[in-house]
C-alpha cells in the first residue's frame, strides 16, 4: 500500500506486520547524460515494484528525495540536505508512526552518499526502540552479482551516472537519458591511495564514474529486476519474522 | 523548468533571474474522506501548473512533503517533522543553490502548518543573505476572493479537508476521493475563545473542518485555477524585479 | 499575581486554575521617534493592567524582551534572539511551572516578528503535554476594530512605530516619545508583489511604518483599554474553563 | 545611558567607547522571606545604580532575568532556562551589537549559578572576536571585603537568601521581604565532603541558606555602595582602556 | 612524532605536509575474554607503530577513545559517545590544527561502529575545507588479505572481540586476555535477512562473534605488522602528494 | 580498579556504591617547556594513583583528553573541543553507566579551561537524575594549601606551566621537561581590572604563567601526594555515603 493515498482510517486498519519502506534519494549532479533526480527515480520505482508485489506487506513512503549530496554541491543544481537535517528528517517520519504500533521499518536507499547517515538515524532508533525492527540498504545492494554479469565495462559495481545507472534509468525513464551526451569519466589518484575523502569534482571531469557509454536498457532491467526480486525476498521475511540461532 | 529533469549543465546555463520555486506539502491525516497526501498532491499540482505556464522564469523543485504537522499525529499514518528538520530542510535546499548564484525564491505551500517554519527559514536566510529574495505563500492565499465566491457552505476561506480541498482533490486526482465518506466536521471552543492552540483530534470528531460534503470538482477548477493565476502574476514580478517606493 | 514578587510557597499555595501570562516584547528599533524597548513596554503595561483586573486568576510573568528581531538588526541598537534561543526561553519558562502543576498558559505578545516563533513553541509543548492549554496572541489583535475606528490615518491596522504605537507610548509612557521627530514613513514594492520576506532598511526610510505624526495619548488609551477588555474577557474563559461543541 | 529607552538613531551616535553593561539574574526561589525575584532585583539595581553613576560610559541593557536555575527547581514557581538557552540569549544579544562596532562588554551578575554559562558565553564570543572586551562577575564581587566586615553571622560571604541578600532587599525593596517570615537555614554533607553538585532541596530546609534573621536594611546599603563603587571603578578602566604589562 | 609530548614552539616549526594521524577506538564490551578498551588498544598500538615507521612524516594525536558503541550498552561496563558527540570530537581536534596550516588529516580507526561518524565528520570538514586532505580507515582494512591467510576459523574476516582481535591483543598486552574465557560465539538471523541494524545483545550471547578460542599471539603479531606495513605505505603517499589522473 | 581493562562481566559484578572516577584534561600549549598534554599526564596520575590506594572503591575511567581549551589555539598545536562537545562527552560517559546502576560519579579535572562545562554537565545530569551523586573537582584544589607552603615564587597558587605545573611534570614524566627553556612568564593589565575573559596570547608572552624556573621534582612530588591524599579522603567519604545535617 501506499500511504501518500490511504486514509487515515485505512492505515489505522493496518496490519502491525507490515514493512514500512521508506525510499531515500538525492538530487544531485548526475553527469551530463542522466537527470538530477536520477538516485531518487530508481529508489522511488524499486520501491514501487516492490509494493507492487507484495502490496498487503509493505506500507509504502514517498520518497525522501532531499539526500547527503555535499560532495557534489560545486556541479551546479545539486541540493544537499547536512547530515543533521537529513538524520532529523529519516527519525521524525518513523517515530510518527511507531506510537501507532508499526514495528518494522526498512529503507531503500538510491543513493550511495545517504548510507552512512541512514545506519546513524537507524542506530540511533534502535537504541531507543530496541524491540523493534530497523533496516536499510542500497537497492542496488540486492542486484551486486547480476550487475557484474550484465554489465560489459570493466567496472564490474555500480558507481555513479555510470553504465549500470545510466541502463536504469534507460529503462524506467528512458526520455530523461541525454543519448547524445554519455560519457565514460572518472579519475583516481595516482600514486593510489585508500580511504580518502573526495568530492566528485575532484575525482570526476564532468561528473560521472564508470562507462555509461555502455548502458543499454535491457542491462537496465535485468538490473532492476534483480534488485526488486531480492528486495520482494528481503522483506517477505522481514514481515513474516525471524529468529536468531547459532551460527 | 523543472529542476529534477535537467542535467547539471543544463542548470548551469540558466539565467540567474529565474524564480526558485520551493513546494510544500504535508502527508498528515485529511479526514475520512481525502488522502494523506492531500497537501503535497495539492502544493505540487499548482506549483506544476505555474511552472508550465512561465517555463523559463520558474526553476521548480520537487515537493518537500514531509511537513510541521504535530497537531495531527494522533490519527494514525500522519507524519511529522520537528521543526528543526523542517526548516534545515527548506535552509538546506535553497542554500545549496546560492553559491551558483541563484538569488530570487519561492515556496508555493499547501499546509497552513508550515506557515510558521517557512516564515522562520525564510528569516533566516534574509538575514544571512540580505541582496537576496525570499517569499512564500499558502498557494490558496491567491484564490482567496474567487473561493469565497464559489463556496456553498458557511466556511468561506479553505480549512482542512474541507468544501474547498475536498473540491481541489476531486479536480486534481478524483480517483482519491472516498466519496462515500464525504463528511462535515469541526468542533468549536465554548464558550468561544481565541489565540488557543489546538490538535485536531481536539477540534474534529474524524480529523477535518468544514463541508466537504459540498464539494465538486467544478469548484475545484475555479480554485485551482485562480491560485495559479495569481501565483504567475506574482513570480512574473519576482522574475523582473521591483523597486521599493513610497506608500 | 506577580510571579516575581512572590515567594516559592505562597506559589506553591495558589489554585492551579489560574493561568500563568507571559509577556513577549523586543528591545529593536522604532524608528526616530519611539525608544527601542516601545514592543516590551506595552507588552508589560497590558499585561500588567489586565492582572490587576484579575489578579487571583491571572499569575503574570515578567516580560521575555529579547525577541525575534533579525529584520531591524540594521538598526543599531536593536537586539534580536535567534529564534532557536528565543523558542527555548518561552519553553524553558513554561515547562519550569508544569511539574508544579500549572497547566493554562498564554503569551501576551508586543512584537510581530515573535509570533511565529511563539506559535512553533507552544505547538512543541502542546504535542509534549496534550492535556494542558497553551494560546498566545498579539495584545493588540483584541483592539483591532476599536483601533480601526480611532485611528485617522489611512492604515486602519497596526503596524510599527505608526499612528497607534506611537499612540499608545503616549499613553503609557508618554516621557519616552520624542515629539520633535515624529514621522511618517513606509515603502511598498512596485510592482506589487504578495508575500515577500523584506528587512525593515527595505521598507522603510527611517525605520517606522504608517503615519506616527498622527498620534495622541486619547487614541492610545482608547486602544489601550480595548485590548485589556479583550484579553481579560478571553483569559478569564481560559481560567474557567471551556469544553468542544459542534460548530 | 539606558538602551531600552534610546531611539536607534541615538544608539548611532554614540561614542563606541562605552561599556555595554548586561545584568543577569534569575527567578528562582529564595526562602519563605525574599520574592522569586530576588537576583535580578538585585543585579538590576545595582547596575541602574553604576549607569546612574557614569551615564556617558555606560549602555544598560534590561536584565536577562530569566537564569540557569535547575537547582532550584523543586520549590514552586522557579524558572530555569537550559544552559543552550542561557548562552544563546547572552550571545545574541551581545552578537546584535558587535556589527555595530561596539566593543566592550561586562556582565554583571546576581546569581551565582549563572557565572559558569557566563563564563562560557564570553569565552566562545572571545575566541570568535579576539579583538574585543568581554567581560563578568558577580556584583557582589566587587563587595566582598565590605560584607564581611558587615556581616553579624557566621557566614561571612554572601550565599542565597542570607543575611546580606535580605539585607540588600530591605535596602532596595524593603517591601517585598516578609519579615516574619525570616528564617536561618542551611545544610552541610557529614562528614564533610567538597565538589558535590547537590540541589537546594538538598542543602536546605525551606530554601534559603545563612543568617537571614540578622539582615538589616543598613548592612544592605553598605554592601549595595560598595559593590556600585566597585564596579564604576572597574567600568571606568574598561572605558578607558588598558594594556598588558609584565607581571 | 606524538603531538601529546611536543611543545607547541616545536609544533610551529613542523614540516606542513606531517600527516595528522587520528586514531579512534570505543571502551565497549568484548565478550568474557578480552578488556573493554580493546578497540582503543589496537588502535593506539598500530597508530604508535606507525609513527614509529615515519615519525617525521607523521604527527600523531592521542586515541579519541570513547566511541560510538550505542549497540553494546546492554553489555555492563561499555560506555558510547552519542553521534553529535563523537563527529564534533573528530572535527573540533582536527579545525584546532587547520589555523595553523597542517592540511593532511588521517584517522585510524579501531572500531567498526565509528566508520559511519567518521565519514559524516571528514565529510562535512571536506565540504568546508575543499582543499585539504581528509581520509580514514579501519586498520584492519590494510591486513585484510594477511588476516584471512592467517585465520584458522571458519570466519575469514575481522569480526568483533574473534579470532583476529584476540589474538592481536596476545600480541600486544598479552596480560589482558582472559584465557580462560575465551569462547567462540554469535548468533545470525534465521531465515537470512540483509541490512538489518541489530544490537550485540541479539547477535550474541555472551557479547563476542567469531572464533576466539583459535587465538594465537603470532596471528596477532602477522595481522598487526600487516597493518602497520599498509597504513605506512599509505601515509608515505598522503605526505609525499599525489595527482588525480583517468582511470 | 581501571575500567578500560576490565571485561563487562567483571564490570557487572561490581558494589555499585563503587565511585566512577572521569579524568578531565587538555593537550594545550604549556609554554616553551611543558609538553602539550602536561594537564592530562597530571590528571591521569593523579587519579590511577588514587585508584591504587582504593581499588575496590574506585572504578576509574580512561581520560577525556580533549578540554575545552579555546584560549589557547592561537599557539600551535593546541586542540579545542567546542563546549557542546565537551559538555556531550562528560555526559554521555557518565549516562552510559547509569542504567547498569553506577550512582556515584567523580571528575578530577586537570585544566582550569574544563571547570565550567563540567559544572554545566553535572548540573544536567544532577537535574536528569536528582538521587544520584555527582561531584568535580580540580585536583590541585585538594592541595593548594600545601602548594602554597611548598612554592618558593611569589605565586601561591598553581597557574598555568607555573612552578607548580613544572614540578609536577618534573616528578611524573621529567623526561617531557625542557629544563633548557623553562622560563617565568605572565601579563597583568594595567591598570588593573577585574573580571576579563582574556586569552592566553594575552596574558603571556610565549604561553606561560608563573614561575617554572623554580621548579623542582621534589616539590612536584610534595604537592602530588597531597592531592592524592585529599582525593582519597573525599572518594572515601563519598564511596561510603554521607548525609545532611544542620550546620
Amino acid at each position: 500500500m501506499k500511504l501518500a493515498e490511504l486514509t487515515w482510517q485505512e492505515v489505522d486498519a493496518l496490519d502491525r506486520n507490515v514493512v514500512v519502506v521508506i525510499p531515500t534519494g538525492s538530487l544531485e549532479q548526475h553527469g551530463p547524460h542522466l537527470p538530477l533526480f536520477t538516485d531518487s527515480i530508481l529508489a522511488t520505482a524499486v520501491s514501487e515494484a516492490v509494493e507492487r508485489a507484495m502490496p498487503e506487506q509493505v506500507l509504502l513512503l514517498p520518497t525522501l528525495w532531499l539526500g547527503a549530496s555535499a560532495h557534489h554541491l560545486k556541479f551546479a543544481g545539486s541540493l544537499s540536505a547536512s547530515f543533521s537535517t537529513y538524520v532529523g528528517a529519516v527519525k521524525d517520519a518513523i517515530e510518527s508512526l511507531i506510537p501507532h504500533r508499526f514495528s518494522k521499518f526498512f529503507i531503500v536507499n538510491g543513493h550511495g552518499g545517504n548510507s552512512e547517515p541512514n545506519g546513524i538515524a537507524l542506530r540511533e532508533l534502535k537504541a531507543t526502540y530496541p524491540n523493534l525492527k530497523f533496516g536499510h540498504s542500497n537497492y542496488y545492494t540486492f542486484a551486486d552479482e547480476t550487475a557484474a554479469d550484465v554489465l560489459s565495462g570493466p567496472a564490474k559495481s555500480i558507481q555513479h551516472a555510470c553504465e549500470a545507472e545510466a541502463s536504469l534509468i534507460m529503462h524506467v525513464r528512458p526520455e530523461l537519458v541525454r543519448t547524445n551526451k554519455l560519457r565514460d569519466d572518472g579519475l583516481v589518484p595516482d600514486p593510489p591511495i585508500r580511504g580518502m575523502v573526495h568530492s566528485f569534482d575532484e575525482i570526476t571531469e564532468e561528473g560521472s564514474k564508470g562507462y555509461a557509454t555502455l548502458a543499454t536498457p535491457d542491462k537496465g532491467k535485468v538490473i532492476f529486476d534483480s534488485a526488486v526480486a531480492g528486495l520482494v525476498q528481503n522483506l517477505t521475511t522481514l514481515f513474516h519474522g525471524y529468529v536468531f540461532k547459532s551460527e
